[in-house]
């Protein structure tokens, strides 16, 4: 997508291809930097400290940084230590596993004076599958916005939570693209953006991206959502995942499940948005058997953004000396979820579902 | 309650009688400071901007606003003209009506030079029942947490949003009282407090007044009760209600929708702790029938918090540009709400309900 007419992507590798290039999503929406990442070790922990973040673009980088470990060391060791660095930097989303498993299946068997050059190869196609995924999961969205556009004959109103946004992934996004490909096809489309506490990627990445592309957006706090759908003011939720069980269960920023209670009750249409390769298909039940991050308190007792001055401060808003807790994700179970958005088209929340868009899985399941 | 063993209220008259002085809320929970206020102009702004919250606490601010406004101009005129700009405050909350209807009522007969004595007479007593009432709240609601804590065999986990203590009344609290009452009889309770967007009134002023009083709590993300529900960390849910209709349906701060469907959704017990003030009998329907205040979107927009260095800031969180909707408070339907904690005793959230705490109002109804 574009920034300032430019067009970009989250992740690239460097021309010369000694390291790939990143956009730090910690500094974003008030300033616009690129990082350059040269070694597995600057992967993991831009991938730990949330200079990239959204499951889809986690598990690309997490590619990347193997790539980046292996011209560091190709050996087994190396690789063993590089995928083992890259798997702790954060426990919930599957891509990040879904990536890794699939570069080091391939580079086992290979000389390691050849693995740097595959991983490389392999960690791009990886990027390319995210962008035709993603594109794909916005031509089968839009169609969800028109014909309630249709059905409405007027504006569509679509909450999100989060960023599954084109920051979030390669381009395009998984939540945000159905939004871009209805927009561009002059839907006429308005987003509710809740701030995403504590992390404010609402407030901070979607609303830049929104904003950089012209979509009409409100950002609200996330306790506005259940009061809009209450008044009719939301038509449409769409938000992403950072785990799928197979049986539709849904492992997405914390609060997501909140929103889907909302919609529920209110009768909202409440989808979940992504690619195959945030689908867990070993998982059967989403609340019991997905691990849930807890991250740093601080998240949560302070917040850093710009002065009226226009230079940056950080600030406590907790008493201080009050313990916290911050899980950085919730599971919204399948029955509260109108169905899922992939790249293969819109399925049922559910087994049966899912196995209707992936028959391949018939024969594992 | 007690602020560094000092016993403090959060409104109360200035020795002499010339004014009245509050704890300054905005300040909280970083800086702790008296403000006097001499004026019905200096009251209705307070009340305005915040200075005093919640819903008993600005009733009782309003009164001596009143108060304070018949010493400046006694008459019919001045009387109606002090009403009007009180009770356009804050268009929510049915307290502050209903101290203005009361005092007013009360006023109207006398002659002009008797009113501004008999008024602050008049707040005294309002503030002297709210005490009363907010005690009689603690004593049933701890009732609650005492049975919870028999059953469990240990510590009661109790999820509150925005604050509904002390310092949202004249002492005590309202969602908080049942806490302070339990803890002070030796029961094991810990709150889970939600950090409460925009405002923050959980993560400033509950967790400061907790934690000056010794009570075990951890301040949340409000994305986050929904999944501690989910995993049994919650056995129970107290909250404030800032008007509640004779059908038992709780409007209350931003979220509180949002908390309670997760409750029954996970059946957890979800209780409004309320004085009688805070009944609106005329109401029926409280989603269709309820004003919600929209506040300003600098609230969503910005945070002022301390410093590192030990200074204040304030900054902007959402991306320039980007618009904001911020309307301050949601309607929980009777139908998620376990019951009403009174300072009459604990009733279902319906017109039975309470109409059995208050037969009083059976020949009205």
């Amino acid at each position: 997508m574009k920034i300032d007419g430019q067009p970009y992507r989250t992740i690239f590798p460097e021309p010369g291809g000694e390291a790939v290039l990143v956009i730090d999503q910690t500094r974003l929406p008030f300033a616009f930097e690129i990082r350059r990442l040269a070694t597995v070790e600057e992967a993991a922990e831009a991938i730990r400290t949330m200079v990239v973040r959204g499951a889809p673009l986690i598990g690309v980088t997490a590619a990347y940084g193997l790539a980046l470990g292996l011209r560091q060391d190709p050996s087994d060791t190396g690789l063993e230590r590089a995928v083992a660095m890259l798997a702790a930097t954060r426990p919930t989303a599957v891509n990040l596993r879904w990536a890794l498993d699939r570069l080091s299946a391939s580079l086992r068997p290979l000389p390691p004076d050849a693995r740097a050059g595959h991983a490389f190869a392999e960690a791009g196609r990886v990027a390319e599958e995210d962008v035709a995924n993603c594109q794909a999961i916005g031509e089968h969205g839009a169609q969800l916005i028109a014909r309630a556009a249709a059905a409405k004959g007027g504006r569509v109103n679509v909450l999100t939570h989060c960023n599954a946004g084109w920051l979030a992934t390669v381009d395009w996004g998984t939540a945000l693209a159905p939004i871009y490909v209805a927009h561009d096809a002059g839907i006429p489309v308005h987003v509710y953006v809740d701030e995403t506490r504590p992390r404010n990627q609402g407030a901070a990445l979607t609303a830049f991206e929104l904003n950089a592309h012209g979509v009409p957006h409100t950002v609200i706090a996330d306790n506005a959502g259940g009061h809009l759908m209450q008044h009719g003011a939301v038509d449409l939720c769409i938000v992403g995942s950072d785990r799928t069980t197979s049986t539709g269960d849904v492992c997405n920023k914390i609060g997501t499940y909140l929103k889907a209670l909302a919609a529920h009750d209110n009768g909202v249409p409440f989808y979940a948005a992504l690619p195959v390769s945030t689908i867990d298909w070993t998982l059967t039940d989403g609340v019991a058997q997905i691990p849930i991050e807890e991250r740093d308190a601080r998240e949560v007792t302070h917040l850093t953004g710009r002065t009226d001055e226009g230079g940056f401060a950080t600030v406590a808003v907790v008493s201080p000396g009050s313990p916290v807790a911050n899980p950085a994700f919730d599971v919204t179970p399948a029955r509260l979820v109108t169905g899922l958005i992939t790249e293969r088209g819109v399925g049922a929340a559910s087994a049966e579902g899912l196995l209707t868009l992936y028959p391949e899985r018939r024969a594992a399941a």
